[in-house]
């Protein structure tokens, strides 16, 4: 798995490690929400960051061409915005053959009852619903995502707490029962920095159909911005420029002083709306261009994670072998 | 993976794959048995014998060193039996990665309640045992074990049949998903051709503590054949050989006619006794002689089992691969 071109980061920056989950198209309250804040950790910390393509088949329900496009989009949208494969470690979960192995020793450290606990299965009990061995699992692949890397710190959003309580019981359990070998991470709550409304002025989300796309088309975003709810007070009412749903989604894109108190002193919706979408259009287009140009690349793309997957393939073999030679299965 | 030096049978031999369970010192009674015709099938298949240590650890209950030992007698009794590694691909399990990895494909295609019906399950839930997560999925990842090589057959206990038809309900659901991946596999029912008796004349068994231990002594030997139980017929009186405990062990070192017309005419126990010790000392000390060389020679031993981890690893990373492109994880 070695070769001489790959470069360890020996910095002394703390080890973050995170899965992104591909959850479809990206769009602007996804981004300013977190993805920005998320990928800014990049400098902070040394990141290893991963496509959990191993967790989308716990419910079984892509599709081969559906779990591929998300794969493909997941990683764009994230190199589009900004995810700097020099920096942080970027790599596919399935290039990994360790994540899967390190989980089996866990599965022989855990008791059912102890996975009975996971929210995912009494969720799933609550519902009837018959859940796979998969999901029943999952949190244990996800103690190996985690502890593998000798992470510790692991960005979460609040209702994922649980899984990086999972992690820190299980390095605890392995760690007292076969000597000091992982890392036991901390969670660091991902709050959404800012929430964003949508087009009708609720928070924008994909379950609303509220969104702006980030890598819409041009007439993609105007015709969502075009759709944002206005009131109807009087264009030269002096105006709370926060009370404007039209310019809390606008100081995302322009933070001038000029902007807001062009706002507040009675700047018409329209053409507000056209300045919005010119906002707009100017701030994606870096991130457009960087997105058509590695959509255009799909090579430099694969070499991308292939490096990624050489670099995380470098220190979770290492850490593979020691566990299993703590455990007895090298001999 | 791949090196030069590889070479893959590719006989028109049907495939066999099939794992070692590690439970101590063999006697004769698990030689003639069982592990006498087990070995023997490497003539007439393509035999993929691996041990398995990662199902060692679903009970959490070895140490590294008890692991590391039984491991490593395990190699040295089959290897000293016979097992041949130029026939047979002989391999840990630990070294072929893709085991873990395929059964977390599969247990994302099974359900709990499923597994719930396995009867390790259900045994431990009668005794209200807590069982480990590896234990409850463990049929997964010995379906993955036989699944991986495209095995036909898989030789069994008549107590073991639930793994292969789990193995085969797997293979069956997978295919029909996702298209053709998986030869659906045959189960062979391994049935002990001689029951042989202890030196108490109840079945020879660990658990009634009346073994010969095959890799024993001279001494251990001796002491094992002249604690045999003898009965108090006359000397000189005719008997039925088949009714000397005594003759049905010698029978199987010695099975000329001479000897059983001496047993029928009359031949003392004590004379019989040194006889059969003899008998044994001579049947088996080319393969202590075996036994001796490889533990002697570690490094060898490591050879074989690097050559056949090699060998089984090129079979099964191709097979995890075409897995992998079939569900969506290659891309």
């Amino acid at each position: 798995m070695q070769s001489p071109s790959i470069k360890i980061n020996n910095s002394s920056k703390k080890r973050l490690v995170s899965g992104i989950k591909p959850t479809g198209r990206i769009h602007v309250g996804n981004y300013f929400g977190a993805i920005r804040q998320f990928i800014s950790m990049q400098d902070e910390y040394e990141a290893f960051i991963f496509i959990p393509n191993l967790h989308a088949l716990t419910e079984n329900v892509l599709t081969k061409e559906q779990l591929t496009e998300h794969t493909k989009n997941a990683v764009l949208d994230y190199l589009a915005a900004g995810l700097d494969p020099e920096k942080a470690v970027f790599f596919k979960q399935s290039d990994v053959l360790a994540h899967a192995n390190l989980a089996w020793v866990f599965d022989c450290l855990v008791s059912v009852p102890y996975l009975m606990r996971a929210h995912a299965y009494k969720d799933a009990e609550a519902k009837n619903k018959e859940i796979s061995a998969g999901t029943f699992t999952y949190p244990v692949l996800m103690a190996a995502d985690i502890l593998l890397y000798d992470a510790s710190i692991v960005p979460v959003g609040q209702d994922q707490k649980q899984h990086v309580e999972y992690a820190r019981d299980i390095a605890g359990k392995f760690n007292h029962q076969f000597g000091e070998q992982f890392v036991v991470p901390e969670h660091l709550i991902l709050e959404d920095v800012a929430v964003v409304p949508g087009v009708d002025g609720r928070k924008m989300s994909k379950s609303y159909s509220n969104t702006i796309p980030l890598f819409g088309t041009d007439e993609e975003i105007t015709k969502a911005v075009m759709s944002v709810t206005t009131d109807s007070r009087a264009r030269d009412e002096e105006k709370d420029p926060e009370s404007i749903i039209l310019y809390q989604i606008h100081k995302l894109f322009n933070t001038s002083e000029e902007l807001k108190s062009q706002y507040s002193k009675g700047l018409g919706y329209g053409d507000a709306k056209k300045m919005l979408i010119a906002d707009i259009i100017t701030f994606v287009a870096p991130m457009r261009e960087r997105r058509k140009y590695y959509e255009d690349n799909p090579k430099l793309v694969q070499e991308i994670l292939i490096n990624g997957a050489m670099r995380a393939n470098d220190v979770a073999m290492k850490k593979l072998f020691d566990v299993y030679e703590a455990v007895g299965l090298t001999s």
